[in-house]
């Protein structure tokens, strides 16, 4: 059976990614490719990289039959999202990948987002797009909120050591290193390949950056207690790739097999050897997720590197797995991708 | 049914592309890697990107039974590759990723290598890999030559205008630029990061690069008369890609039409609108291969851009596609995979 | 004696490395620096690599006081400058980065850049500031107009030639690869690192470059006819370096000849040894030219190889040295930078 | 007065970086450039980018004599220093730039580099090398032992605040992002540029690195007891620059006060204004420093960030900074060359 699937945002990286990922899929067919101010362009003029594929041409969004629709991935920027979504008809199973339905409480949204939401009645509805320990709730669910990408990275990071309660909750430091396409295809200055390659900085600073609401909302909740972690991101003169290292406490041993123990089934998470550190090279363009663990020189401290790609992983290949579980297809289908390397 | 394949040379960045590739082949089975330095390292070691895969690990060429093996991909250095494969069993079928039998004339292979041929007798047995312009005789064929990267893509931008008639073959300028993998994994001052990065070069100017002789031999049994093209590659700060810039004399608009109706029903090559031009950005990772024409503002010129990634359709993507055809699979089996891009 | 300076246009790329030429310079002082948007920004904020500097903040233009002004640089988009140099004291000396002087033929400018030239009487009046080879007027100008950056690479490469009489003149075919800052800070898809970087492309293929008109200007004027070059350049993912190579038809060792005397008393013009190739790796961040000759195995033709830095000696490096001779100083002072490696 | 250099070492990155800013130097003369296996070549093969200076040829060091030269840089692998260093005639001046006098306890160097020490007498000798923290006794010395690139980063942005003791010391975090120009020259897989570029890694994970040698020895020194750091390397897709994100207890303005105040004369050292975070873009090829500091969303939590390019104030331009005084001339002078952006 052929699913048929709409992209609203289909001019973006994470539309882009999408496409190529659905491309490969036997189950989907893309039917309809819903854009802003690129509507009424070819998809070879707006993404020449797809021009080979048989597929629409970008309309704007009420030109769109939703009701021959059974899935729409949505990959427009945040607030937008919320707004579209609120009226899309109530048949429709969706994947949003933006941010307006990540957080269950509408105070933490406002608090970080700046704005009051505007379709607080499918905040409650929502589940919380993290594949790996979601799966029951996201099958059945018609609205699916994609995670932040660092903020995936993180929590494949931590998880399960704050499930296993093998580390000190209070003291969880991330340093995360982040490619430019985790920030759009927007025209900002500071995005320019000149203002950008051949160096690196640290930004949102100091507990600022918005996945922190996802930490927050989700490690709480594990714990059972309020966690705060302390993160600070870096935007890194690569297109895809995002490394956190977290400094923990606790035995790095244990640490390691709690990983090993909590992945062992996933197709997706690689826990490797004790002591090895993975690289964001070896998961780009694909689906994977490394992780390493390592101890160190001052006893009781580890050190866990996780890495993935922010298109795939963390953002429209988690999108890709979460559709396959609400569609009843295989979990894995259309993302067993090798990464791409060199 | 499936397939058993060896590959040697599985340590280097074409054999890593093939694994890649064959990966997501449905009809192969990958059973046997060797390698020389390397062996004894599992896979994992070697190339990180495919630790999630279940594959042997590296063994010397000797450790293989190849009574076992359908088909075997060499993707050794030139020279050590005519030694290896002279001394396989003849039932193998045989994809040579190396320059070892691309020429016909074992003087021109000794020109342009510097070395007599040690297995002249499998030169003249051996048939030319470029898919598209050989197919019957590679689906026949034990042993394929896959061509050289930037062969490939200069005859992709010039074959069918030299058989249509439609340029002046004394005239013919190919300004080429390619990516740095396109050097293979060796130890070179020039191919550092800290060289490399940041800017690029020419090389092999003045018509020294050994791909010339697979133009010389190519062009000159097509137009069944001397042909000699200029050639001057340079070297790309990237790890992938190369773009021909092809400068020709005659009618531009008929060079588009003798394209578009030489690739009409080519798969992976993309002729584009008149007047539109590729980029390597768009063909990354992928098997496709872009081709623009433009006129010039000089009456009866013009430029004709060719850009596909220089391990997939100029090198291992190429050997699956021939593979596939001498074992009777699909020929774009595997091979359809979207560019990568950003 | 100490100059006094003002820059318009300081907040772009071209206005930096002014200013960062002008901060090493021991005779001059910048006293005003003009923008437009960023006006009343700190320099601080503006370009943070500046910060040590003691330099006034950013002002709008009528915030300058003129009179006080020995030299002005004017580093804004084409079009506005003519507007603004217009109506600057006319006893201010001026060197303009823009295209907007570098044309006598008014239709030629309406050809190349689309609109009526709106200071056409300052057109005849302002000298080509292509400083090597035209010296005694630029000492003498009050208004210089600065090369186009690919003009500037171009013409290096081939004036003494033509000059000279040596090469082909109907058959010169200029294949350029030009780094991302030569696009400016503007805001523009294409300029993104996601889109931009591990790739490049031709663009504004088939002679329609607006630096053809100064190609075209200058080649013709020295050559005593109409000459007519096949230009076309490519976008390269590198912030720095221009590479022109350069097909002749000529006597590659009666071309290198050429150069070997032409250039030899010129302090940033080195030409390599016969058969070496130059490289942007090398001239980064300086004001020195490289320039290489090599001959072809087809009898008769030459390639020449060019590299500078857009930045430098493709713009800002060049409006020093000709402000030096406007100003009485010496024609290298402040320009012997060293390039930066790696 | 000109005094006479040697630099021994001249083939690698630091010897080539010294070489750029001597040149720009009005004092110093360059007589004599040593190397091993490259003896023999000229400079302009081995760094074409230094091809105008009319410098010597590389030779070997015993064709160099020492009696005639005031100063030597050693630009040398550790552990060859040493041994080249102890035979050098005594009048001399050196600053060693490799880490074999960094340690003055013999055990902890040999902890750290795994031999014992070929010169241990001097080891009690040399001055380590941290200009803004050594000033009088490196103004004395006879030797010299230039600082790790990554140790003098993260000293930048902890000594004031150890001495000071405005933070918990048993609870600093590192973490540093180093450019690949750091490695140096060597022929190393992991430094290809198709293995570097586009991603990136952790590296000598959990108290590893050899530069933590150095911090112990500073840091305990300082504050009178023992001081350890946790402290983990990232390797970066870039050729210079080094970010070090420092995770320290205690109150952020008084950090950032005690930086303002330690700092306040400091030529190199930028104290950005409270809550600014720099970035490696802007101290690409100059002898700056730029460090920022915010505070936490966790209260008595704040982030210090330091940025230097490794091969000048991370290790050629230190060392010069020290020649100039121990030679009696201006500490800063030839090192005022502003950073080249982009």
């Amino acid at each position: 059976m052929t699913h048929k699937i709409a992209i609203l945002g289909a001019s973006g990286y994470t539309g882009a990614e999408l496409i190529r990922l659905l491309a490969g899929h036997p189950a989907y067919e893309i039917v309809a490719l819903g854009a802003y101010s690129k509507a009424g362009q070819r998809l070879a003029e707006v993404f020449p990289h797809l021009r080979h594929l048989n597929l629409p041409e970008l309309v704007s969004f009420d030109q769109i039959d939703f009701d021959k629709i059974d899935l729409c991935f949505c990959a427009l920027p945040h607030k937008t999202s919320q707004e579209v979504i609120r009226d899309l008809p109530k048949h429709l199973k969706i994947v949003d990948l933006s941010a307006d339905f990540r957080l269950r409480d509408p105070d933490a949204y406002t608090q970080w987002y700046g704005n009051a939401h505007g379709a607080v009645e499918m905040q409650g509805e929502a589940v919380y797009g993290l594949t790996e320990f979601y799966r029951d709730e996201i099958a059945k669910a018609r609205l699916v909120a994609g995670t932040g990408c660092n903020a995936a990275t993180g929590q494949f990071a931590l998880r399960p050591l704050i499930e296993a309660g093998v580390i000190d909750l209070d003291e969880i430091i991330m340093d995360l290193k982040c490619g430019v396409s985790g920030a759009g295809r927007s025209l900002k200055e500071n995005l320019l390949h000149a203002e950008l390659s051949e160096g690196y900085n640290a930004y949102a600073v100091g507990g600022t950056h918005r996945h922190l609401g996802e930490f927050d909302q989700e490690f709480s909740k594990l714990a059972g207690r309020d966690v705060k972690v302390q993160f600070t991101p870096h935007l890194m003169p690569v297109n895809r790739g995002i490394l956190a290292t977290v400094y923990v406490k606790g035995d790095a041993q244990e640490i390691h097999a709690t990983f090993a123990d909590a992945y062992a089934d996933e197709p997706f998470l690689q826990v490797l050897p004790f002591g090895e550190t993975p690289s964001t090279h070896h998961v780009r363009g694909s689906n994977f997720c490394h992780i390493g663990v390592t101890g160190d020189r001052i006893a009781g401290r580890a050190i866990v590197v996780a890495v993935l790609d922010n298109l795939t992983k963390g953002s429209s290949g988690q999108a890709l797995q979460n559709a396959n579980l609400m569609l009843g297809e295989e979990e894995t289908s259309g993302l067993m991708g090798v990464p791409v390397f060199p």
